[in-house]
């Protein structure tokens, strides 16, 4: 990497001291200084493509305007969906944000923290991959503000934003019970994952409410971390088998997906031979040819509310803990068999 | 942000030198220094925290074993497919990788370069946005390695890795004419990108080798910044106007998902009412009820080879212009009316 353009390279060419230079290029004493000679030195710094060194700035006003965003995996539709949103809204306090995906591993969760502090980002948005507690603690007693979404550790002490996910899966289920349905299936991830655990009890609740026994033939848990193909295989043994359930709550936006594909091409029929209710809001809603019944996540806010309660912490130096839990929608399509 | 653990402190609470605890976290001298005393530091140094500062390693080293990548928007689908291949390959190299969206905005496209230069990237991956031009002129001026995907500037030399759009949309084209098809329309982006400006001539190309006269009534061409919801309206009038077309080939696809959702809306018949051809293959492939007969990508080609192109450049100092051109597939499925 050749240096790159300096002050005084600026300064040399436009015939100024590198002072000079300097301040106007940091916005200084502006209006001390003639207006064509900032705008001479302005031109010729782009010219020689000169680029503002935000880490020396950051040194003295010890902000970098960056945020890190660590995501499970950028392939997942709420990671690259909660990104954008996150992206965007950052923009508006004219941060930047620079991301990477753990891929549910906790190794890769701690090299790719590592990396972004050492890059000095002045926080991070967490998607957190299970057993990555201690992880989250060092970066408390560095004092390096952060906050999580979707995933969180009811045992710490962390700030999170998440969705009320039993209350939302209780819903779902209780939509079908309630519409006729009496043998009620789910498939979900097996997981230490708080979350996805909630998601569950939600399900085996709402079937309890309506005096159905849960039974483990129901139950198709996949292995968060199998391969791609395993879990296709796990999901289609189900279905094939599919003889004793009249409905079918799908837990996560990727296993929906998997689901759907297989549905297609066992051709069976949503929502006649199957009731189906699953989780976000995806394109496959509408690619579909039975549009979804599903639970929408608030992603905007819970987007936005992640940088801006973040940047309370970073700007402001918020100490509160904040434990944001959001209500999500149910939204009613053809799939579950009575719009 | 407190300051981080230092060698100096570990050094402190073990009871050794600064030198000593330098040599054991950086991995010298290792054949000079007792295995249980190494052992005692390393497990202070995590007791503690210790987060090994890549910068400062890499100011001797000069280089920092991360990639910065820069997409168009990460909601789209070759966006995230292409990120995921990037990580994983980075990984085998021990690479970390940290991307951004310049969402098709020059602008922004600036800012997070810039923001990723001062993070001290080894080098870039980008998938440049319209008019990036200069910047990545900036980038070589630096001599900081760089290599596009996707998108390219036939009239500069950068290193790039792209598709033969022409002759992939020819063939798609192709094969709608040589199975009956006789009136082809074509949904693309009006944009000065000329990877998008190739698809249509290949597809007018197509048109004429199979002695159809191109019409411009069958051309949707929709503003690439547009909002969605602009988007979406303007290729709905398009579909409800097409009495006077029996096919369609789509030539992104983002445009094929919209277009997806329109023809179950309008209950427009997939193949028998219009034969669709598309670009890429993603998830909508299978979810459609009529499985899409598309272009396929070699992303997991494009995506290695632009790391280990990058790699070659910032580890042997190569110097040689990589313009690469992939060959993609057809896949023939039910949507253009024959398999």
């Amino acid at each position: 990497m050749k240096n790159k353009v300096q002050l005084k390279d600026i300064a040399l060419a436009a015939g100024v001291s590198p002072a000079l230079a300097s301040y106007v290029m940091n916005g200084r004493y502006e209006n001390r200084i003639k207006k064509e000679t900032a705008d001479k030195i302005r031109k010729i710094a782009e010219e020689m493509g000169y680029v503002p060194n935000q880490i020396a700035k950051s040194l003295k006003i010890k902000k970098t305007f960056t945020i890190g965003l660590m995501l499970g995996d950028i392939m997942n539709p709420f990671s690259y969906h909660i990104a954008r949103i996150i992206e965007d809204e950052a923009k508006k306090y004219n941060y930047t944000v620079i991301f990477g995906s753990c891929d549910e591993n906790k190794d890769q969760s701690k090299k790719l923290m590592d990396t972004l502090i050492n890059r000095q980002v002045d926080g991070f948005i967490i998607a957190a991959a299970a057993g990555t507690q201690s992880q989250l603690k060092s970066l408390q007693q560095m004092e390096i503000p952060f906050i999580l979404i979707d995933r969180y550790f009811p045992e710490e002490k962390f700030n999170y934003i998440t969705i009320d996910n039993y209350g939302a899966s209780f819903q779902a289920v209780d939509h079908l019970a309630k519409t006729g349905r009496e043998k009620i299936a789910i498939i979900n991830y097996e997981s230490e994952l708080v979350h996805l655990q909630n998601r569950t009890k939600g399900y085996v609740d709402a079937l309890k409410a309506n005096k159905i026994k849960p039974k483990q033939e129901w139950v198709c848990n996949v292995k968060m971390r199998d391969n791609p193909e395993n879990i296709k295989n796990e999901i289609a043994e189900f279905l094939k088998n599919r003889k004793s359930i009249d409905a079918l709550f799908v837990s996560t936006n990727g296993l929906t997906l998997q689901t759907l594909k297989l549905l297609n091409k066992l051709e069976i029929k949503v929502p006649d031979d199957l009731a189906i209710v699953c989780f976000d809001e995806t394109d496959a809603v509408e690619l579909f040819y039975s549009p979804l019944t599903f639970v929408k996540q608030p992603m905007q806010q819970m987007g936005s509310l992640a940088v801006q309660t973040l940047l309370k912490q970073v700007e402001k130096n918020d100490n509160q803990l904040h434990e944001i839990v959001l209500e999500t929608t149910f939204v009613v399509n053809k799939s579950s068999g009575v719009a």
